[in-house]
């Protein structure tokens, strides 16, 4: 099986990633883009997306991208996320690669997108990821 | 109006945090509880709550521990999240307080607890709200 | 071997603190204590403590609680550091926790203190360790 | 006076920079770089570059980059830290670069590579840099 249909099949059985309506665009040697349509109630107080919405696309994206490398048992270690400016496109869309992989840990970055239309930076993220 | 009750309010006005269902147990100058109860969509596909969810709970209880001290207009520059152990509780509940405060910047930290049923800490947080 | 006596040789060991003059206060289940007297090659150009001091001091302190629970031979995974005010003080004081530990990870916190002559909390921590 | 110049005029004044001796190579709208010569104290005791070193060095890259946008009177607001390889080469490179910056706050990301004697990546940063 390829890491694109794995990663869709991973995505598929995750409730939670169905739940919010989180898509795998592709997956590879290059790393992983999952996309997220907003919903009305994805929004926080203020009119813009929940920084909870991102930190979880965000954890997706770093969990799937070590995965590629790691194979797919494994668990997310830790991940630091910056909040770069508030999200108020319709989808968002989320960019991940693998900086270095050894036989258990994985170094992982990721970075969201909100397209407004144009895709503008809203979130960086830098992660750990472990084998199981 | 005391911190209690415009937390709660701010809670409300929050279409994500509804829609995963948070509660705000306390909020106090001594810092933040929050409650979000399990339910069947937020696991992922090994049967444990998914990191997603966590990370969402997070960043919610740093940055209402943020406006405790700065005020309701804030927005969450970063935080960082490790992940301890899987969750498998009925509940989660976050506690979160306020290290050092100044004029416009806060440093918090936050802990998950996962009620299986005593407590157990999932994840660890750490993290900077603005002023905006 | 006490872990006292243990982290007092692992720090005589290492060239870099002794370059820049670390002490190890404490060592034992509770935690780590290291000390760092501050020397006027310390500051940056503003005349206060550099960052960098503050950022070794940390890397210390956070793997040094690590090896408490992992044993001697670990590395440093990642850490984050969140700076809290200017140290001005004669002295550093880091203090370093274990808040989780598995067989091959631990999750510590970390705080610095800068004694002007109380100690005030300069820079607080989290980060992850390996077992190699 | 240009990015470059005034670059090496701060780090010049930084005592802890000159103690370790590092060097500006270049400064400029596309981020900066570092270069630290590694001496036979920058050990840890066993026989690698001490990570205190490493993030002595990533804490001034990532705040010279965001001095390059908000000024000179910069402060390091946190940032974190991945160690991805034990660093064994005769010089240390810092690469770092702002990826997004408001009027206060500039979120930087740095790379430290080890002259083995080609450039090897030992360690991935992220951080916050704010205007005083």
């Amino acid at each position: 099986m390829d890491l694109n249909q794995l990663g869709k099949e991973v995505l598929k059985a995750q409730p939670f990633s169905q739940y919010l309506g989180m898509e795998l665009l592709s997956a590879g040697e290059e790393g992983v883009e999952l996309a997220l349509k907003v919903r009305p109630e994805f929004y926080q107080h203020l009119g813009v997306v929940h920084g909870g919405v991102i930190a979880a696309l965000m954890d997706n994206a770093l969990t799937f991208a070590g995965g590629l490398v790691l194979g797919p048992e494994v668990l997310t270690v830790e991940f630091k996320l910056n909040f770069l400016r508030p999200a108020k496109g319709e989808r968002l869309l989320a960019r991940s690669k693998v900086v270095q992989a050894g036989k258990r840990l994985a170094v992982v970055q990721g970075e969201i997108y909100s397209e407004e239309p144009e895709p503008r930076l809203v979130a960086l993220g830098q992660g750990t990821i472990a084998k199981v």
